[in-house]
């Protein structure tokens, strides 16, 4: 039976749990996997948690870099987080001939095709089932499973943090910032929640998705995004009213002209589908192809314990790979030289329906000023809703449009934005109806 | 680059959708696969069908086994359905090593250790990903994805024929046979459903799961089933009036104490849960475990295009394995050798909450008579709805209870169903509360 040495590199809260995963497991790897799994070696600068986590103080080391180096480890497992060095480590135990695995999203969204080129180049192994939604298996799915599939569309709730504040939001009402302040509360948001409420975090993830679903060559910086902070209660009321429901979605779509329309932002979904009914902290993946129609995925998308279950689960692939003295090549599913530079659709001419609501005084001539700036831009409406209250006070008016170009919609709203009698800026969401 | 050459047994629906795919996706599969696949020989004895589909004679025999033995085959594709024919094809292609993908869930159920075996000993790989749940990727997700996982719970609906009468009933209305008639039409139920309807397919497949989840070795008939034939209009009204809806579930549990116990039966879940908004023909899995809480995948179950995606993405397996020079082993996920004998819960000994539909008259002593043969059996009443109509008529009663063991419900049934005033059989559910 042969032994895998694992050199751990950070044992922060994923690593603490690949940690417990590995004792807990042991007599259960050796079934599965055929294989003794042990940490040979780990690198964390806090002494404590050495101790802490029962670890041989012997293997332990402060500098991660000895790690990726150390002739005596096999797999090296980054769970350090950050870019710079996470990036060295990772490169560093690709070119001493070790496979790899490693959870960290923002490394790939930034040096995605370095480090899967790297590894293609030593013939060694890269998983990063981890790196996006946690624990669902999205990675090796889509690499895969629907290897054989013609898709059409991905559709994401890759965020848990702003699942949870909007789900808090429609659920238990209130405002942006006391769910907010819930969902830090409860340890589903950052004290800094900026890189999850922008949709910043959404768009790593839909590049790394959107490059394992065709092959493209993609940087999360050419993803338009939106956050959600603007998203307030009348719009959930509104939302409700319309039988939908606030998700910050992350979609990507591949046109019948070949170009992939991307785009990050809060959208409304109905509230009875099931991607509207994916609540709290939960993540979810609808994929849509031309031979399975609609397939979606649920689970938790982030978290220790789910994380690190992705970790080992490409721990146990490799050592069944290593087992058959063959490394399995190509981390995209696609040999590198064969992934493709992708056509965009640019953001302005992206089409879909919108929810547009301004806060506006419930006065004559409000409406068609408003509805004037939409129709000169071509902009048809479907749908408005304004509840009146009384003369001169401050309402929510809503309009829901058909397809319109996403250029003349934010037109338009400057546009209106600029218009005297508007008191805040307008709040704009996607309508996507179309989902299972 | 190599050339995987398909021998493909049966062109029947899902036979002419693999012909399909492999045709539409063959530069796809070039990127993909880094392999040409193409259909050196083919079985059939439809020779309509040859021409229909446009394949070349040449390559055509009405002799199944000429293919499995073909040295021009690498990969043999059986989608020829049946049992004894189909397993004969598939052990001669094994031993005239080559590797196999079936999409044939009857002969797995039936006959799979022979054949896991046999692959195993012939070291050759056998996908079997469309034999269960047509395109959801769950045999993967269970053998790769999951392998790090401790799973307690496995919860599918895995017959789309009974989805969809049940959803039916539910949104349309109606009672079974109009469902069922729907059903037939819309071809979604085979003219004989028995073996959908009675659940006997979806505990081949529980079987099959249970197998890929925990190493066990399993029969379908180890698993105690009850059909969705008696679910009448006045149960799915009860349902609603709880807020739940039925569900024909394919249930697998590991107890604390190792023990498994296996069900197939209808059972009432929350409407507004996600298990609950499954609906029409489309199949999901729940999968319960320590590390990732609960995980659903949800998609097209059945059908030509679906199942053959999954056939082409075992192929692609196949062919990536071949390009390293290695055969992926071990089918099930575990070395044949370390699957183990489950200890199953007895049928009777199972713990459940249960839904009981009664058909008595609207007259005094019979809820006297039915609750106590319950509570002599030491099964505790959690709610009784009876809808009083006019005395003497015949009217619904339900109960539901707390948990009790199914021998003790089994007991009471028979005696309360033997009472005089019982004008029908006592209908049965599990409740099942606790699903995402």
């Amino acid at each position: 039976m042969q032994t895998i040495r694992i050199g751990l590199v950070g044992i922060g809260t994923v690593g603490a749990s690949v940690v417990a995963i590995l004792r807990d497991l042991e007599a259960e790897l050796l079934r599965r996997a055929d294989a003794r799994i042990e940490i040979a070696r780990y690198a964390s600068r806090r002494k404590d948690r050495w101790e802490e986590l029962g670890l041989d103080p012997a293997r332990g080391t402060t500098d991660p870099l000895a790690v990726a180096s150390d002739p005596d480890v096999d797999v090296v497992i980054e769970v350090m987080g950050g870019v710079e060095t996470a990036r060295e480590v990772v490169l560093a135990a690709l070119a001493a001939g070790k496979d790899v695995v490693t959870a960290n999203k923002a490394l790939l969204a930034g040096h995605g095709d370095e480090i899967f080129d790297a590894a293609d180049r030593a013939g060694r192994m890269i998983g990063f089932e981890a790196s996006v939604c946690g624990g669902i298996p999205v990675i090796h799915v889509l690499k895969r499973s629907l290897a054989s599939e013609r898709i059409r569309r991905l559709v994401g709730i890759v965020n848990g943090t702003c699942n949870f504040v909007l789900s808090e939001m429609a659920e238990a009402g209130g405002d942006f910032a006391g769910a907010l302040a819930e969902a830090q509360r409860r340890g589903f948001a950052e004290a800094d929640p900026t890189l999850d409420i922008s949709g910043a975090d959404s768009a790593h993830k839909l590049a790394l998705l959107s490059i394992l679903a065709w092959g493209v060559r993609l940087s999360h910086t050419s993803i338009a995004l939106q956050g959600i902070e603007a998203i307030s209660d009348v719009d959930v009321a509104f939302a409700a009213e319309l039988g939908m429901t606030p998700k910050l979605l992350a979609i990507a779509r591949r046109n019948d002209d070949g170009r992939y329309a991307l785009f990050v932002g809060p959208c409304l979904v109905p509230a009875r589908s099931l991607i509207g009914r994916v609540r709290g902290s939960l993540n979810a993946v609808l994929i849509e192809g031309e031979h399975l129609g609609p397939f979606i995925m649920t689970g938790a998308g982030a978290g220790g314990m789910p994380t690190a279950n992705s970790v080992v689960s490409d721990v146990i692939e490799i050592a069944r790979a290593r087992a058959g003295g063959v490394a399995m090549r190509h981390p995209t599913g696609f040999p590198e030289d064969k992934r493709l530079e992708p056509e965009l659709v640019p953001f302005a001419e992206q089409e879909e329906e919108f929810y547009l609501r301004f806060s506006v005084p419930d006065q004559p001539g409000v409406l068609a000023g408003i509805s004037t700036a939409l129709s000169e831009r071509g902009i048809s409406i479907a749908q408005v809703i304004q509840h009146g209250r009384s003369v001169g006070q401050t309402v929510p008016l809503m309009i829901l449009t058909h397809e319109a170009r996403r250029g003349d919609v934010a037109e338009a709203i400057h546009a209106i934005d600029a218009m005297p009698f508007i008191k805040d800026k307008a709040v704009i969401m996607n309508v996507i109806k179309e989902v299972p």
